[in-house]
């Protein structure tokens, strides 16, 4: 004798509304400010719920000997909602992340092969860094200026995890030197010389 | 003389957006990660935030004896967002509630007829359970295995309420048993023997 | 041949610190924004889950004709931090449970015996209301004036959950006439009359 | 040499959907529980992010001598889902902003010109009242009832901020006085006299 | 006759622990990841919830013409919990408050008197920035850098209120300029010319 | 010519109260439902962000042929209150991770090494499951069983993050059997034959 789910639960069984376990992101329907709209349930697959862009080492044939991939909600939508993403940090010898923050979530870093100095800043102004080998994990505190540095010989790899599905990123120098601010109020705001500004501009592609 | 509103607040006399003290859910319209999309508040009247179905006794004529109504904001939209839902229980002597989880929700489970033993195993292996009679509540936290089975003579009554509008349910049987996961793969993750999972594969609707 | 948990969790078998599935409260200990301290998880009892409190009818000889019988972290340490609690709600023929708000939570509220009527009033000034009979739950969303009253003719019994562990209360004929808020400011800021005012700091113990 | 910034991140660059800093409000897209939808972030300016509605003095021609110009989600929808919203108040000399609550926020109140009498009653019915000079602030716990009052012999100006892009706002009167909660009904949860009621009624605009 | 409370609330009127609307910080007890400690509510009273050290000028009387004067949980206990809180800030005629960002919260700036140059720079390295003149408000959402310039002729004064009790606070030249972080560091992870960084060391008390 | 922080920023200066980017726990002090308290700021060494054990492969010569190793608050105290937190699996081959639920927490996994075959039943009774090589992740939404199981002839390494600090954890067997939860209360609520349930007592140390 067989006792369908309905047996015991009179209305669920006809409705895959009462399930909200989870909600893929539908990335062309309406966002609101806690995320993506649900893709339909019905139409969700394991591989809504498995990202396998990470697998690839990313290109660090660029000026900062780096790459970073992410797995956010907008390039994985089965974190939508979750508070949680994921991401792969590859750094050839010498390659850096340059001061970065992420508005939105705190992140751990993993390191899996190779060196790697990291560190952040906080609010208290003090500085906590540390050289981190392989298994090694660092946490930054959400909003704050942290950096890694590959400082071994060899090619480095990490992993990236964060406490919400958009955790944002704002690097330091694009977020300076990399728009249209004008040079004055960047020297105002920050101090630095003219020059230095001018001559970031021309590196991170400002204007203005 | 009178005053109406909209002599003292200027903007709030124009527009109904204004309010969302609460959001009806538009069961048709896309869900988020917060819940349903919400009804037009010029629509919404008193029957959005009365559910009237919990009135009616449950069918316990099943093998388990039992029957869970849940007004969640599947079935009782009013409570979309709000962080709470309800349900009702009806066991009849010998009913049974097997071990489940609520992976969203916390639960107050309230008896109001009849004798109900009930527990919960927690994060530690430790085991809390208790016969509760007319008008104990005893609460479940979020995510845990619990259970509850109807250990008097007659018929028992209970009320469950949850600390989201969207608690889900995952009820342990149904879980291994009536989907399509593999016998092997039931067997190899825990631990029963193949003859056991087959048969309850049989009662419970499995395949595979 | 036996499998001990700490075979496979080489580091949770030593510590149940590991543990934060609950956080019973202990109402002798400091306690947070987030609510009580939690108990030592070693002396945490299924008693500690469980709450007796509701069985007992509460006593309605008052002008009332009313009676509340809270659950609240206060009362039921178990539900400390855990977005839910309960309580039980007593009325007489005639009963009111009169003009309230509960800050910090939206209410289910459930009619087990006899007819009342409830409602609340939106930020837009629009009125919900309807007569409920037993079996019927009406949600209030959080923060709103809401009312409760025995309009059969016999006993009537209510239960009621809610979407904090700490739900706060302000009944308006305390919080207006039971301090010692001076009538002038009463009257200046409720636009009541004085000798209105005045007879109900009588009633309801307000001095000034 | 230039770093554009799709050198170091493979995915970013071409995806605008991996940024939710923000989520300006679309007044005329579906609303959810956390907020409207959002904006399309490529057409969002400066202008989304600024509300200049508070630079002009509401007018205080009215019975209440007073005027609340509201910055929520509703008329400033940058702040949309980020959980802050502000307001201003004009208070001619004697005006007075009625007891009132905001479901769904605290408030701080900033005094910028005159002296304002201000106060809230707490659950546990405690008075808590003070006489505010220009600079000083005031916080108002989540959904308490609470009043301003201007004391001084000049006009009164404030500012008001608050814990969540959408608080709410009942006005005690309104919710009373100023819809078709019939009269008795009033009488009965607040035990005002029926004549109190007809008269307030008559002011603030109630039928029934 | 008089109605006490605990004619209708049976175990309320004994126990103030009931209460938790607010959670006045003890600044000597222990902190949790909520906020601190509750003050014992018997001894809170009116001056715990104002702050009147807005109502004084900062000493602007330094390079930067400047001054921010907080009123976090720290400085203003009776915010603690309550995800608001709020500041000061005077500009003498060209003063800045250099680039910076909140950890932990949004911010709504509001301008009282004079014309304030602010802007704020997205995740998607977008500038937003507009001179604002008094009773403008502008948000800058949570974590993202920030600035304000006095581009007016005379004093300038704002404030500033934030979505959480405890924003925080990185101020760019000193996360950089202003701590041990050494100099070869600053320069890999910023890509700024080992002279400027030493130069602005020097000006922001930075050693190594 | 140097600016210290005081300068600018009046009260800043003179408390480290100020700063709650972080808080550290202290596991010696008393919880509470957000966490852990925080440790003395001014004992905060970089050491507390960082967590080294993750870096030695756990002894898989157990049953399971499986290691797990936490780096949740408990063990790595950097963690408390930030929302997040990590693991590392270890599986010899033909090893196997249970099928077990995480109460508070979605989680991320990595495949580092090897093959690993994972999956997940949500609460619409659906089971997502796929084999995982190098570099894939898999998010598991909160609260539903998951398992993992070494699929390959080789070693396989893996990491997980958690959306909690204190994500918990429920593994079925011990659940059932390895407590004194008594033999006819599983078989109750589970369905399973009595001899099944005393044999798996056996191997995994369950009592009555």
């Amino acid at each position: 004798m067989m006792l369908p789910l309905f047996f015991i639960f009179c209305l669920f069984s006809s409705s895959h509304a009462a399930v909200q376990d989870f909600c893929v992101g539908d990335l062309t329907a309406p966002q609101g400010p806690a995320g993506y709209s649900c893709k339909d349930p019905s139409k969700v697959t394991v591989n809504d719920f498995v990202f396998s862009g990470l697998g690839i080492p990313g290109n660090t044939s660029n000026p900062f000997k780096a790459a970073v991939t992410p797995a956010f909600a907008a390039q994985f939508p089965g974190v939508n909602g979750l508070g949680i993403s994921f991401g792969r940090l590859d750094l050839a010898p010498g390659g850096v992340v340059p001061m970065h923050t992420h508005p939105g979530a705190s992140e751990i870093f993993l390191v899996v092969h190779g060196t790697i100095f990291a560190g952040f800043v906080s609010s208290a102004n003090t500085v906590y860094f540390k050289s981190l080998k392989m298994g090694d994990i660092m946490v930054f505190p959400q909003g704050l200026l942290h950096f890694q540095v590959n400082t071994g010989g060899t090619v480095a790899l990490g992993f990236v995890s964060y406490s919400s599905s958009s955790p944002g990123l704002q690097i330091l120098d694009y977020a300076l030197f990399g728009n249209n601010l004008p040079t004055e109020l960047v020297a105002a705001t920050t101090f630095l010389d003219i020059a230095q500004i001018k001559k970031l501009k021309g590196v991170f592609g400002g204007t203005g």
